[in-house]
């Protein structure tokens, strides 16, 4: 697939990517939430439309972000899963998370406050390390 | 200014105001290439349509990313600054950059490969640091 890049830029070369409202949350969803099905992504609290989660899960795929499998149990359901590719953007979307609980309480004061993000707020490369083990492991299960 | 925010998610939240084309660009053309009028902008390579330049600089002007400013000695051009609650998104600027460099390359090959990129490359918190007291200095500068 050709992607379109504005310029030579690296820091602008991953927005092209990845600079929308869907593709990191998509992401996030499949890290942190355990999300697999398009099913499990409809039902999510972001509540993404099914037109533009279809969009957003080819373009995933596209870019080898996410691959496509299917259970040997359970040849009907497609199930999504984050590659190497994607779980390397842990520290980016953990980022993401820390500017929120530092800066958008103010404006969001509904925004969750949970065990989760008192751990990020206190150790996010240890936070990371937990997301990216638990998802492999939780991967080596799946396919066995 | 009222932000609509998907849900209470932080991560999904942060991208209810930085998930676009846009918004990181602009702030990384302030911080890593002292870009700080319109033209500055227009001038970029990425090459910014200048109606959606206004739009966005509005936008980042009313979440409080970026502040508006004259010069005592020319008032008649505009200047746009990075506050601190953008400084703060030094590390996720970093983080696109470094995962740039790992993955895009290959689809990418003419991407931006120079001594920043060295530098970003084997010390990322050296770099962040270096960004935010250079733009911190340009600051102080620009003010007195």
């Amino acid at each position: 697939m050709e992607i379109k890049f504005r310029c030579n830029c690296p820091f602008t070369s991953a927005l092209d990517i990845l600079g929308d409202k869907w593709m990191l949350v998509i992401i996030k969803q499949m890290l942190i939430e355990n999300k697999e099905t398009f099913k499990d992504f409809t039902e999510s609290d972001e509540g993404i439309a099914t037109n533009i989660l279809a969009t957003k899960l080819k373009q995933l795929e596209e870019f080898v972000l996410i691959t496509k499998s299917k259970l040997p149990t359970n040849k009907k359901s497609v199930y999504y899963h984050l590659t190497e590719k994607a779980l390397e953007l842990t520290p980016l979307i953990i980022e993401l998370g820390i500017w929120s609980d530092k800066h958008l309480r103010e404006v969001h004061p509904t925004m969750g406050n949970n065990e989760s993000v008192e751990f990020l707020r206190n150790d996010k490369a240890g936070f990371g390390s937990m997301l990216i083990e638990n998802y492999i492991e939780k991967l080596a299960k799946t396919k066995n």
